[in-house]
């Protein structure tokens, strides 16, 4: 008999009576008698219906049916009938103060979107009306925003330069927003919400701090008063354009000084916003003001005489139809589609975003799915009415929370006065300078950088913080879609990654419990059993990436245990793997856990399996690997497995090669 | 008070003594003084010098050091001391009939490869030889193989035209061998292995399966005695190439016939050969029979002259030196390092799946990474000495393991009766008729294809039989790259979809035991606690890809409890959220705790976190989540956090609303 180390052991041996035996046999009966799993066929199509179709509210029949599903698709049918005029005050300040930052942004985004001005303000009044019937976030303020403005300039330019032929260009800008709400609506109805987390939060983070600093690079156009400037992204092409235009144009300082001054206001109004609250409304009206002031200053000095760049052209009056300037049948039609594709992915992206956060500081609950279909229709709608993509502006939407907007109604009231202003006002507008334009947009852009936000990501996790300064430098020096694509690769990779470097644990039991048993590492009050090797594989699936791995390091655990200084009195003769994290199983794995058994058998230890769960069970009886490995040999949990050992181990002694 | 359900409640009730409450602190204050992880630097040095480093004996040093590192390096210096007489008759025996099947093959692979035949005899002596010195398989049997010759046809004709410049071709073919060597010494020294794997094995199959397809249609060339025939490997443009060639050529049938009747009579000797072991050897000379009897045919009655294609042009004599070949100032040089890169890890893919198959069956182990840097010097020294890449052939090597070789000294014994051929017997296959080459292929194609383990496979696994197929048609449709690319991105996409198909699963006490907690749909004996939801979540991760989607499941789980029919007496107070199979957590998980926490709070119901891992703590510590969700309310076991609620539940009922 082998000479055993004591304590440890006959607290065991104690446990080791007829009634145990019985229960552990019947719990190894249970996990082999577990149902079966659903075939693969079954499975595949409970996963898309259950993706596919939306969860039945099943206690409803005939009208009240069409009622509830007209109440899921139209928001607006549940909170109107509660609407009260109180609400309508509250909804009517924040829709008036919505407007009137609105508008200016409106027009620089258009502009950032190599667009006339009236299409952005055209975006600020269809967008909205739908939204407000179809959508179910309170506070999300819809229109153009920046970063999806900068996408389509960036990606439509390569097909058609829009200082060549902007009637062309235009035209593609409706039929990318109608190919980028078809994708929304589509997602939507497929309920695929789950794309949207593809682009993870540090993705954001990275890639919205890149595209501010591009963004705010193409409003030195504006602000200096180029007039070649270049239709790249890239930080190095926008450095030598700006050089070139130094050497080969006669700029005008005066775009300088007076964009200089009014961003200078506007930031000075938004810091008095920050330090007294009660002032918000202050930083959301300076940007209108400022263009009201400026405009009047250039009409009144005739400033446009002596170089300032002013806006010039703006159509006023109500949308006009777009329909005939969709192109099913161009050459690009597949560009166009990815370009569609990529502008619906990253504005349901800030949407949702946005959307999520205020929701849950309100404490209710957006569904991503009923939202992209909202957001679809929107910019189907939209394309259709001269507008271009539309989502959720992020800057915008801080200003509606903070000037206390109760419903989307406050959507409503600024689609209205921007609509009022269009008819009314756009003529003021022509005297207009570019150059506070830009200096509407640069205000804009500091909240779009989260320093502190990338900090808190580079403390905790360091692969995120790889994923958001991939975006963050693809975007800034290659161009948008090659940031996104940075982003999102960079992400999957660590999944696979994660997978690959899967490793194990060597677990002993904890200090008075019977049987919880802990990784070593982690605890290292837990102790060993002598005689057994407990592992534990952490990895949530055992497939061809990491099996040969797993089991060199399970052999060369065996190895040292075998080796080790306070072993030496026994050698292990068995190793109980803890299958409890296994999710998922491949042929490899099998492959890889069958080899192992033969390899431990040739040094005479004997492999116990624990917890392995549902799928793994079913997989492993459809391989026949508990035929190769022993019917006997599978256990519910470690201390089941352990005690079958141990009552081996005394049963037995000779059997076991000390 | 609440009205509890009396048995289940009344037993836990019981456990909660003193004791009990101490124990519980304890271990969660053991919980949250887990071992600080090492910082992300040095688990990166960490992991790198562990996979870079081999691992030290450290208990040699001096002259013992230096011997030991040479008997790693090469193998041949430990079993050659202990190499007897009796061993030497068994490899001479297997090493003669090695060559016997060699000559014909490589003189056939080499026509595969569109090289000189030559070429083939040349790498069966020198890359055998120095793997016989630094290799540690004993079976295997090095020389050209067939995928590989199908691999560098196939994509270093894309570049330089074989029958336009022979030259260039058989230049650009050493260089890529070249590449192909060093990338696999690269491998091996640089410990990356585990490459290897990424050709999970359903791929291998389906590959091969694809391959051998591909290889036999390529055949048909010297089997029909076509002229013209196609670059491409697909099976359409082969189909094409043929059809074309049946209406322009003017074919002899002879080539048809004498390639089929010698067909014929290989196959025959192996069927004999399986149904009697003691016939061995009788498939093995079979296709050097075949050589000879149908040269002698073709010189006795002159076929070459009706139509019969010969091979001609045979330079004997030693391997010369091909260094000056080597080309690596060309414009193809990025093309020429990918081709070397594909085909050291084709190459060895196969030869480690071999090396290992038979390394298991006798006892052994392979380290994958010493056979790496062997394969690659030799194939480093061939690409210098006129070879191409040369690996483990299957075929061969089964041959060589039931001829009862028992050491790598049969290679030598082939490595030299090849040498001799080469310089005597080369003038002799001036008449041998390409069809019989076609033939010898032909024949031992069968071997790689293995229905039997597709079919394993589709039982066992349909995503792994996806991998399978895809590689397959793959190969078979587009082109061998194509079809290792389908293959890997299968399989690296199915680790991606279990992550982001990842579940959660309600738990249950298991009957008749005080803390064992198990998946009530694997169990369904198992009992839920009332008023406490334990759910765990079933993945390695919780990121970005899931973290949203495993939420919303989480609070589905909750309405779904509180609405169910046998629960309406109590609604849900706990949720206790197993954590033990959580491995890594990115900001999106993090933030995505926080938020279930605080739409919980909203619920009135509270978060217990049970048994989260040393990293998950560390990343929770550090991104101050505890201080977010309640220190108080994370345990080390489930059972803890189970009597921590009960407690409460008694201590305070007025707390709960029930």
């Amino acid at each position: 008999m082998c000479s055993l180390p004591n304590e440890s052991f006959s607290i065991e041996l104690q446990q080791l009576d007829a009634d145990d035996v019985s229960g552990r046999k019947q719990r190894t009966e249970w996990l082999l008698n577990s149902p079966a799993q659903p075939s693969f066929c079954n499975e595949l199509i409970n996963s898309v219906t259950e993706t596919v179709l939306p969860q039945k509210n099943s206690k409803q029949y005939g009208g009240g049916a069409v009622f509830s599903f007209l109440q899921g698709l139209f928001p607006i049918l549940s909170w109107g009938r509660n609407y009260k005029a109180n609400m309508f005050k509250h909804d009517l300040l924040a829709g008036l103060t919505l407007a009137s930052l609105c508008i200016p942004q409106s027009i620089g985004y258009a502009n950032l979107a190599n667009l006339a001005p009236q299409y952005g303000l055209y975006t600020s009044v269809v967008p909205p009306l739908i939204y407000a019937v179809m959508g179910s976030s309170r506070e999300l303020a819809i229109g153009p925003v920046a970063v999806v403005s900068l996408l389509l300039s960036a990606m439509i330019t390569e097909i058609v330069d829009p200082a060549v032929d902007p009637i062309a260009y235009t035209s593609l800008v409706f039929t990318v927003t109608f190919f980028a709400g078809t994708f929304q609506t589509a997602f939507g109805l497929l309920r695929l919400g789950f794309l949207v987390d593809f682009l993870s939060h540090a993705a954001i983070v990275g890639f919205m701090g890149g595209a501010a600093i591009v963004i705010g690079l193409q409003q030195l156009k504006g602000l200096i008063g180029i007039n070649h400037f270049t239709t790249k992204t890239d930080v190095m092409s926008v450095f030598k354009a700006v050089f070139t235009s130094f050497h080969n144009e006669t700029l005008s300082p005066l775009n300088f000084v007076l964009g200089c001054s009014f961003l200078i206001f506007i930031l000075a109004t938004r810091f008095l916003g920050k330090r007294n609250k009660k002032l918000f409304w202050l930083p959301a009206i300076a940007p209108l003001l400022s263009v009201i002031l400026s405009t009047l200053m250039v009409y009144l000095t005739k400033a446009d005489q002596h170089g300032v760049k002013i806006v010039k052209h703006f159509k006023g009056g109500l949308n006009p139809s777009s329909v005939h300037q969709l192109q099913f049948n161009g050459p690009h039609l597949g560009e166009v589609a990815k370009i569609g594709l990529i502008c619906a992915l990253v504005a349901l992206t800030e949407a949702i975003a946005v959307g999520r956060s205020f929701a849950s500081m309100k404490g209710y609950h957006l569904d991503g799915n009923k939202e992209m279909v909202a957001m679809g229709f929107m910019n189907i709608v939209g394309s259709l009415s001269s507008c271009y993509t539309a989502t959720g502006s992020f800057s915008r939407t801080a200003v509606n929370f903070s000037a206390g907007c109760e419903t989307v109604v406050s959507n409503i009231v600024m689609a209205i006065t921007v609509f009022i202003s269009l008819e009314l006002l756009t003529k003021l507008l022509y005297y207009t300078p570019l150059a506070i334009l830009a200096s509407v947009i640069l205000s804009a852009l500091p909240g779009l950088i989260d320093i502190n936000e990338a900090y808190h990501i580079w403390k905790v996790d360091k692969m995120d913080f790889l994923v958001c300064i991939g975006a963050f430098f693809g975007v800034l020096f290659v161009s948008v879609e090659i940031g996104l694509l940075v982003a999102v690769s960079i992400s999957f990779a660590r999944i696979i990654l994660d997978t690959i470097r899967a490793s194990t644990e060597v677990q002993g039991r904890l200090p008075g419990t019977t049987d919880t048993f802990c990784d070593i590492t982690q605890y290292p009050g837990a102790t060993r059993t002598s005689g057994i090797l407990i592992i534990r594989i952490n990895s949530g699936s055992l497939c061809f990436a990491n099996a040969t791995s797993i089991r060199e390091r399970m052999l060369k655990l065996v190895t040292e245990a075998n080796g080790s200084e306070e072993n030496t009195k026994e050698n292990v003769h068995f190793l109980v793997l803890d299958m409890s994290n296994v999710m998922s199983l491949d042929t490899s794995g099998i492959a890889v856990l069958e080899e192992l058994h033969r390899e431990l058998v040739s040094r005479t230890i004997q492999l116990a399996i624990g917890n392995p769960r549902l799928r793994v069970i079913n997989k492993m009886k459809t391989a026949k690997c508990f035929e190769k490995l022993g019917k006997g040999w599978i256990f519910l949990t470690i201390g089941d497995a352990i005690d079958a050992c141990l009552s081996l181990k005394i049963a037995d002694p000779s059997s076991i090669n000390c």
